[in-house]
């Protein structure tokens, strides 16, 4: 029945995508018509066997774009006055670039746990709830389970955050709540999915035992060390990996904070395709999750390095995608927009001098924990803290600037202004007054300290944040290879779905445990 | 030999598109590339005979998909707590939904006359030059010129702004700076284009006499009135319609304006294809052109309307289409976004109240007209200028509120001091004082009552803006029709020039006047 179904479906769609095709481009002679009609009579369509799904969370065009850009000037060093202009990331070229519509039950700036459900299963749902209906009696079922259930793809989930966070839960939890993780955690070593890989586990205890010792129970390989993943093999059978090295809330590092030692996305993805690779098919999500932290935390340098992260990690699938042409299919897209960053400011007008940012040595999270905590401890003096912006971001204040030859990113005394307060906010001590509203729209729930550093520094980068949550602008669809022109248009996100399994050949019943 | 290229490209085209289409949809398969060889050598191709090219200036995805929800939330009337979502503008339905990219030879956020110029010529160059290269010694020949002088298509060039204004001119003009509003003039009237409709022309008078009079002179008709403009035909002649009904800068109407009887931008459209329309083929370039003015004041309230009324527009072509299917391409797109328009904003979180926006009667530079400027002559109290604000803007004191039965946007004391002290900066009494810096941040370089007074229905709405100025944003690339699919992809914005090119098949000779 299975195969029936999936040689029907896919003998549908090449008429459909052919067809259109030709149409489209063309009055549809009829002997183009013809020739199409002939053809897809007498060829069996089979459906991509190896399927690659990149979630950059909170990456949006301007996340991407401003990752490009930025890579695009550090390469433009011919000194001439003409901007050579950006560098494309991998995925920009990809043959087709569509855009799907991110609102969900809740709102047009929707969350993680709704649009993940939307692109998992092709449902629209409330905010905060993962592959459920909006009264929370129905269960999903998601790519992911029907190509384990329906076709025997092995499944890999891999996320820089941790494993039941809400993206990569939504392709194998059913829960009313994104925050109830260890019923999440349960339902992943349920899923006997085949590798799961990145952040540890959020709440790892609870009623039925750690969820660690459940997953040996259950049969699977539960790694915790570089050597230990590194020893991994297609024979290993079904394994769960959590980065040795853990950063802020046991997510794998920003960026910009790797030591060169540890394992990058791109590696997790690199082992992931060694372990899962088989003759039947798999497929693989990847959530570059930390863009979205980021994103929150208006920290426009970790952006960028977290994107371009993301893009080395889609350089392993084109690597495989070139070694299986005919038979891979990469997508390439975002949950929703995260900050509402800007490639452009109010105070630069039209310039941007996007070069500042690599005086940015530190992300927002590993400067909280490794100095704001001290300065709180310690009641260190702003003067020692600005010696560290210094350092740190390249922040200097005018006086600094001028035992320097070629000062730049000097603190206007307005700059200076909002720094001076945002420390006496973070260190307790009395601030200038201001209004709850005005306050939440500086600080946003961040350490003031910090997040006013980064916003000066965008801001001297011409670059600006314009929300410390997520927005709705519309989300990147790329995609390469087998099925590849399935996914272009200007859709809702929950035809990513219906364009990936009407292309694999499931069976889209739709509701589980009915 | 026109003839013999026109050929030989669009043979060459039609192997590219479908042959690729195919492989990348499939496996190469011998029967399938055999067919469509088989066809194409026997099929010739023609390009499209009508083509009409929308730009939405400053007009990026934040522009189209906030009117999109805007539409949505005013539809969703079924009083439920699930959100029904946007509803789409017809060209986001269009078949093929690609990106462009948009820097120019000077900046990441480029401005309308290079970009306007890699839109119409294939050429990066530097801001506020139109179609010359970056040592303004070479003049590009423009898409528009080749189809006139190529392949004797009849030109249209529609624009809601002046049509000497940067976009319209760069598709006739060719001048070091786009302020050479006169010289530019003087190219209009030398294109011997067909159809110009829009706001009139700045610097009308030079040393070559008066603009018009030397349209006049060249055997244009020169159409100033409504009535006028209703009498043309088909046999008219080529023709200069100027709108009766002039607003600020002499461009037509905001849509929030705009009174029934004032001609819209779809009404100039109509017009031009019944004189356009002609066996050979036409062009049209129509450009939505205070879209780009709105986001500069940070006006959501005005690029909304005036985004849906672009749409309206584009529904003239889509109505022309649907009679010439195989004949017709409609290309939608932006030159640059503007403004860093963001759907949600800090301080509502993950919230949006859209429908805030229906408070909006007027757009921002109606009001600086009709009652800025008599505030400032009268220096009328502050008291009374919020009575105007709440009954055009909607926003009221919480004194106001108390007599309202269902009060909405209640300004909160923080707001009320913002506009206070706005407003005694508009006034040129004395008020806060603040770094210039901080100044600009705020008001840009409108009046601060105005900008503070949008700022805050903005910000109520769950909607901000992060500039004044054009953005690094990649715009949409929206096609339908024949030869749409050769727009899809993330692509830069020179290859709308060079894909339309190959498309219709003119010759790039490039380098005009050598």
């Amino acid at each position: 029945m299975k195969k029936f179904w999936r040689v029907v479906t896919s003998m549908v769609l090449v008429v459909a995508a052919v067809g259109v095709t030709v149409f489209q481009f063309n009055r549809p002679s009829e002997e183009i018509m013809e020739a199409v009609a002939a053809v897809t009579e007498t060829t069996k369509v089979k459906a991509p066997k190896y399927v690659f799904l990149f979630i950059g969370d909170g990456m949006s065009y301007p996340q991407i774009q401003i990752a490009s850009d930025y890579l695009g000037v550090k390469a433009d060093t011919d000194n001439d006055d003409i901007l050579d202009g950006n560098e494309a990331l991998n995925f920009m070229n990809f043959e087709t670039a569509g855009s799907a519509i991110t609102y969900d039950s809740s709102s047009f700036c929707p969350d993680s746990a709704s649009t993940a459900t939307s692109i998992s299963t092709g449902h629209k749902t409330y905010s905060g709830v993962i592959n459920m209906n909006e009264t929370k009696n129905e269960e999903y079922e998601t790519i992911a389970e029907q190509l384990k259930e329906q076709l025997n793809y092995k499944i890999g989930i891999i996320s820089s955050v941790n494993l039941n966070h809400a993206t990569p839960a939504a392709f194998y939890g059913h829960q009313a709540s994104r925050n109830n993780y260890y019923e999440l955690g349960l339902e992943m070593i349920e899923s006997n999915f085949d590798y799961f890989a990145g952040g540890a586990l959020k709440k790892a205890d609870g009623e039925k035992g750690n969820l660690y010792e459940l997953a040996k129970e259950a049969g699977y390989n539960v790694v915790t060390t570089r050597a230990g993943a590194n020893a991994l093999t297609e024979k290993s059978g079904k394994t769960i990996v959590i980065a040795q090295d853990l950063a802020d809330s046991d997510s794998i590092n920003y960026e910009l904070d790797r030591k060169s030692y540890e394992w990058s996305l791109a590696d997790y993805v690199e082992k992931g395709i060694e372990v899962l690779d088989n003759e039947t098919g798999f497929f693989m999500m990847v959530e570059g999750g930390k863009i979205d932290w980021a994103c929150h935390a208006n920290d426009a340098g970790s952006t960028i390095a977290d994107t371009v992260a993301l893009a080395k990690a889609v350089d392993k699938a084109i690597e495989f995608y070139k070694e299986h042409k005919d038979e891979t299919l990469i997508l390439v897209t975002g949950d929703h927009e995260t900050g509402g960053l800007t490639i452009g400011f109010a105070g630069t007008n039209y310039d941007t001098f996007l070069t500042n940012l690599e005086n940015q040595k530190i992300s927002y999270a590993k400067y909280d924990s490794s100095y704001v905590s001290k300065y709180k401890e310690q009641k260190t003096s702003f003067d020692t803290v600005l010696k560290d912006i210094k350092r740190l971001f390249g922040l200097m204040t005018s006086e600094d600037a001028k035992a320097e030859s070629n000062p730049n990113l000097v603190l206007t005394e307005y700059e200076l202004g909002l720094l001076k307060n945002a420390y006496n906010k973070t260190l307790g001590n009395k601030a200038e007054k201001m209004s709850e509203q005005e306050e939440y729209v500086l600080y946003g729930t961040y350490e003031p300290l910090t997040v006013t550093i980064t916003h000066i520094l965008n801001n001297k980068s011409g670059i600006n944040f314009s929300s410390y949550s997520h927005t709705g602008l519309p989300v990147a669809v790329l995609a390469q290879g087998e099925g590849s022109d399935l996914f272009e248009g200007y859709y809702d996100n929950t035809d990513i779905y219906n364009k990936l399994a009407s292309l694999l050949g499931v069976q889209q019943s739709g509701i589980k445990n009915q």
